[in-house]
């Protein structure tokens, strides 16, 4: 799967980047998911390969309006190209009569269906490739992250139940490998109930804002991949006196230490740090921070940075951001 | 006055162009307005010089999200920047309750108070050196043009009532001249009050969308620039059946002949109309269009073009826009 890194801003967004949004594409690239949707969202996804026609779902972590003020904007753009594909979308319940408000003020008809789920009574979902669940995190307000689990990665037949169940050999056998529901002798046969995964699945873990990282330890022994918001240095946190909720790079940093965690990807600075080379506080310091905590493959997302999760559960980058 | 365009795509944003947004600034730069704040206002406002802690006033034309989803997060950043000095809005009446409950909804409380006008019942306001009032558009949903008038250009001592009344010459007649209060002999003396404009007033309508530019043709006739949205070119709007409650090129640029305006500049551009260069419709056939009907000074906006109404009556760039 891969990861492209829409907004890496706290807050509001600088010159550099925008306030938080983060994209997930399965292998085949057919379909994404979208977590978290801040103001300007859409504007990034024009800057990338990524088609509203093809999202499949969104995610909302909180009711901040850096998380979530640019999904009316997002949605009503999906409208105005001619989307008409249901689409899911996954947020704290407040945010429900609000969209529906926003929609309904600025006379926006959707000529798709938003399908609404609640993510305080969430009981997962299956987009794409991945079945999705969440986990409580600590912040100002509720907050949660999405755990994608590839369901059934790179998939092969369950030879052994054709056999048993007396499925003959040929064009069925293709069929139900390719994951199609086939009728066969008055019987309904759904493909996936005789398809196995072929490897370990993979997952990957994207946070919300969150001031206590232990939160995610136990998580993190079973992912490749966490995205966690690093918002400040340890020692700018402490003079905040409470952090409003946020985490250090280093917190964030021992923790996936501690985990066993192979890849780190820290997002959602504070405008304060600066691209490195200016004269007050930048990039690199929340870069050392880490990377003095954590001996796997750390990275600090900025826009439209894309990485890809190879089969070794290694991330890599795909291209690097422009400019 | 200065014109400074920060949005001028129609209904969605392109790669160039944002979403509707136009500011106003004085002839001294102190303070700004904007008219419409589509989503990523506050992201192009970052490009310029202009600071949230300088806006004087906001005012939307009408409930299309292109022209008003990005007032929440612009709010929301002004805020988070620590903004106190009140703000004035003047919007559609309905935009007041969704702004209020889109700020309850995403915990975002304000450190300064937010002046709310319905344009419907709005009976003009005084805004840095400006009297605002309005004009009735035709569009799908109410909409409305913001007059600018300059209350009293380049002000001079009215030395004729001074005198009359018998205030003493000297350092009070100059702290009335700059237009303070002072008290003199018991009584409170405003200084507008002894005040005259030194030269004609200049007069700027910053248009919201509209599909009967005849309703201009009054203003048009006692201003000295009119901003107005040309979405199609007549033929494509023709071919549109009903043009969706908007303008062709062509009948702005044959109303403001009509009207004898000096300066006219078109904005709102639908993205069908792209860089002069490409394979499809062309930005040049706007202004091709609009050239045909129209002798006065004619400009296409775009995005962080600003111009500068010069002291004659003709609007000039002030720098062209980067890129």
């Amino acid at each position: 799967m891969e990861l492209l890194f829409l907004g890496t801003s706290a807050g509001v967004p600088t010159r550099g980047r925008n306030v938080s949004a983060t994209a997930l594409l399965p292998a085949n690239r057919k379909g994404w998911c979208l977590v978290d949707c801040g103001e300007g969202t859409q504007h990034q996804v024009l800057r990338t390969p990524l088609s509203l026609h093809d999202l499949d779902a969104v995610f909302i972590t909180h009711v901040h309006g850096d998380h979530c003020f640019g999904l009316p904007g997002l949605f009503s753009s999906a409208g105005m190209s001619g989307r008409t594909r249901p689409l899911k979308l996954v947020a704290p319940a407040a945010l429900e009569p609000w969209l529906a408000m926003t929609l309904e003020v600025s006379h926006s008809t959707l000529p798709f269906e938003v399908e609404f789920q609640a993510v305080e009574s969430f009981g997962g979902v299956a987009v794409a490739e991945w079945s999705v669940t969440t986990l409580a995190l600590s912040h100002r307000v509720p907050c949660w992250a999405y755990v994608f689990t590839e369901a059934k990665p790179e998939p092969r037949l369950d030879v052994q139940r054709l056999a048993a169940e007396g499925i003959p050999r040929g064009a069925l056998w293709g069929q139900l490998a390719q994951g199609q529901t086939v009728v066969w002798q008055g019987r309904l046969l759904q493909g996936n109930d005789y398809r196995l995964a072929g490897r370990m699945a993979q997952r990957v873990v994207i946070c919300g804002d969150n001031d206590t990282p232990a939160l995610l330890r136990e998580a993190c022994g079973q992912a490749q991949v966490l995205v966690h918001e690093a918002t400040y240095t340890q020692s700018v946190l402490e003079a905040g006196k409470q952090g409003y909720g946020h985490s250090s790079a280093q917190a964030v940093a021992r923790m996936a230490e501690q985990a066993g965690l192979a890849n780190l990807v820290l997002t959602h600075f504070s405008p304060r740090y600066q691209a490195a080379g200016g004269s007050g506080a930048s990039i690199d310091d929340i870069r050392q921070e880490a990377a003095a905590a954590y001996r796997g493959r750390l990275w600090l997302a900025r826009d439209l940075a894309h990485y890809r999760l190879a089969r070794n559960g290694l991330l890599e980058a795909v291209a690097p951001p422009p400019g």
